[in-house]
């Protein structure tokens, strides 16, 4: 496997991809998605085989799950692909067009960033999504997927590569590193000549690892540690309904509620309330000094004191750190230390408590009323999502379409120089 | 000097400066600017200490006029530095506002990077310019000067201090790091927990160090192989302006011409007058074999035949390559081959030849009958620049005060969960 070959083709492919016509690609995503449910049993076969892998490898129950395949599942994922070709396109689009004194009209114009490598783990539908999104946006993308999926991953190439050919496109559009070989991610973390992006999918080892090791700027991202402050002035039923949604709705997921801070002069009426309604979904709590002494006697079986280090997990499963802040600049001052900057809020009547949180809060989303699970591409309304980025650069948040580009200056005046 | 507290110190300042308001960042700009000119006695002093040990050391007359500051110099740079407290501020536009079927409300929020770090080599001026674009756009800064410069760095650094202390900024944002040893720009590029962006402004031999060793987004760029096609159908007079404004107005720069690439079909006409006209500006040309055919016996003088390195020489200098190609795919070709993607133009009266090359050439600034000369923050109506990126994340061409900026996702409900 020569991995700056592959960095090579994908660049040539890029040339050819980003002249492609719009419904061209969206042409090739619909003959792809054809392809994928056509070979579907080869897919299933190969999938069943990984299974039994990581089976024998006594791999956990919640892994194998992930990695699973069965044909509601692909159609699911199919259909998504589907789905992606559809949306609108982010080539092309022109903006802050203006005419200088000069004369010199200026515009810049929407172009693929190029060449995406994407690095994740056991999930096959990862293939299909980051396939679709790339394509759909003119880009071409190197595919590193988990060891564990590796016969799954095969196959599904080679029906995407299927579709390609018969689209005419060009195959190195979509490459994939069929080896379980680690040297070649780090070799794919060095191909900055080629690469214009890497986007880790995974737990925080693989994002540290392609942070220290890329030459490429790396998209960090998809690790929470979420708050809601419920301020004095909150609508307390509501907020009720509110943390309940953000805890428990689905806990294993990166825009899960992990701490709630409560104003000391709502806490003792408000957390015997929350507790009891969400010790029935089977939360159990980390509670700070105050908020222990309150709930202590009455909930002992679920609440004990919060350790050292319980404010800064992420704790994806039904645990919730909760802690007792004297007011919003407490609150504010707990998240700016504690927050991974993911997805934040603040419950409140009051619109100059929300606005200052808006304004402190220094996170890629930022929460009045309503619940943290909604930071996720499809909810925001992109149609899609390749990533949730908590960096600062290019993009943060949930990354569309439109995150997947660029844009060059284009320049237009009648045999302008410079004075 | 512990750079570790110097980024620690720099967050910490840049959550204190991104909830400072408009008007306080642009008053400490130009008590900035004040403090710089009552300061410039020192200024001067420390910087005539550089020069003397530049011309001990040997240095060239071009690295010593670079290091040069006068009162003159130093009023220009201060002047601009007051011109950028002026700009419009990037920092809290909002943008993209919509409301969701489901009643959430969602924008973006321009918000402020947060740190910067900038690597420059001999020239003091970009201690100041680095510095009003940073703080107009509410960023902190961590700069690391020459080691050429460094007395007048840390005068200009002491200058800039007071006046961040008038208008009650931390001082933490703007540090310096004042030892010259090169391993602490090592140590920077490792400060990934604290800085947010890497800017290196200097030679290829910076941006590459920049590039192996940062584990934080770099913004690379300054490079420019510059290209115009004359094509067939070009006004051949004003043609002649455009790249001789292109060649000869400023040859030491990145966006300066390095090749020219003629169309087959005028080529025998339009060389000749080329020559001619750039040879009285003292340009030497590189020209390929069909081209050197037509000059060689009218101008061996100033006209050899190109090595196979030439069109891939950022020149910076009066020297231009010429190719003679059979049509705009092969310009396209040669330019997509060659280009280190910051400015490549077409001159052509032809519409669908102005598209084509437009759509396909992907440079940072793509010209229809304009000098390359123009790639420039200034000239694009950014105000100013703080760099010219040529690499694709985040930001390419010129890179003004928004280009500084990030933003954060704003969710305003009702109380709302995700069903």
């Amino acid at each position: 496997m020569d991995i700056q070959q592959m960095g090579r083709q994908a660049k040539q492919a890029a040339h050819q991809l980003a002249q492609i016509s719009s419904e061209q690609r969206k042409a090739a995503l619909r003959m792809i998605a054809n392809r994928l449910w056509a070979w579907r049993e080869n897919i299933l076969a190969a999938n069943l085989q990984d299974v039994e892998k990581a089976q024998a490898a006594g791999l956990s129950e919640a892994m194998i799950d992930r990695l699973m395949l069965n044909e509601s599942r692909l159609a699911g994922v199919i259909a998504d692909l589907r789905q992606v070709a559809e949306l609108p396109d982010p080539v092309g689009e022109v903006f802050e067009a203006r005419r200088l004194p000069n004369g010199l009209c200026l515009h810049k114009r929407r172009v693929p960033l190029g060449v995406l490598a994407v690095i994740y783990e056991a999930r096959p539908n990862v293939t299909i999504d980051v396939t679709g999104l790339a394509l759909k946006s003119g880009n071409c993308v190197i595919l590193r997927g988990g060891s564990e999926t590796i016969m799954t991953n095969r196959q599904l190439v080679a029906a995407i590569h299927q579709g390609l050919e018969e689209s005419g496109l060009p195959l190195a559009a979509v490459q994939f590193i069929d080896e379980p070989d680690r040297q070649l991610v780090y070799d794919l973390l060095h191909l900055d000549q080629y690469v214009d992006m890497v986007i880790p999918r995974g737990g925080a080892g693989l994002h540290e690892f392609c942070k220290q090791n890329s030459r490429i700027p790396v998209i960090t991202g998809g690790i929470g540690i979420c708050h809601l402050f419920v301020d004095e002035s909150a609508n307390l039923s509501e907020a009720l309904k509110v943390i309940q949604n953000a805890k428990v709705q689905r806990p294993t997921v990166c825009n899960a509620l992990d701490t709630v801070l409560i104003h000391c002069s709502i806490a003792e009426q408000f957390l015997p309330e929350l507790v009891k309604l969400l010790k029935r979904d089977g939360v159990r709590f980390k509670a700070d000094d105050k908020a222990f002494a309150i709930l202590h006697g009455q909930f002992a079986d679920v609440v004990e004191l919060a350790g050292e280090h319980d404010f800064d997990t992420e704790w994806l499963s039904l645990v919730l750190g909760i802690r007792i802040v004297d007011d919003l600049e407490e609150a504010i001052e707990h998240i700016t230390l504690h927050s991974t900057g993911h997805s934040d809020g603040i419950l409140t009547e009051n619109r100059k408590h929300a606005e200052r949180f808006i304004a402190a809060v220094d996170s890629a989303a930022v929460y009045v009323n309503a619940s943290t699970r909604f930071t996720d591409g499809g909810q925001f309304g992109l149609g899609a999502e390749v990533a949730i980025s908590t960096q600062r650069l290019h993009a943060r948040g949930p990354m569309g379409l439109q995150e997947l580009t660029t844009y060059k200056w284009v320049v237009e005046g009648d045999y302008h120089v410079r004075g």
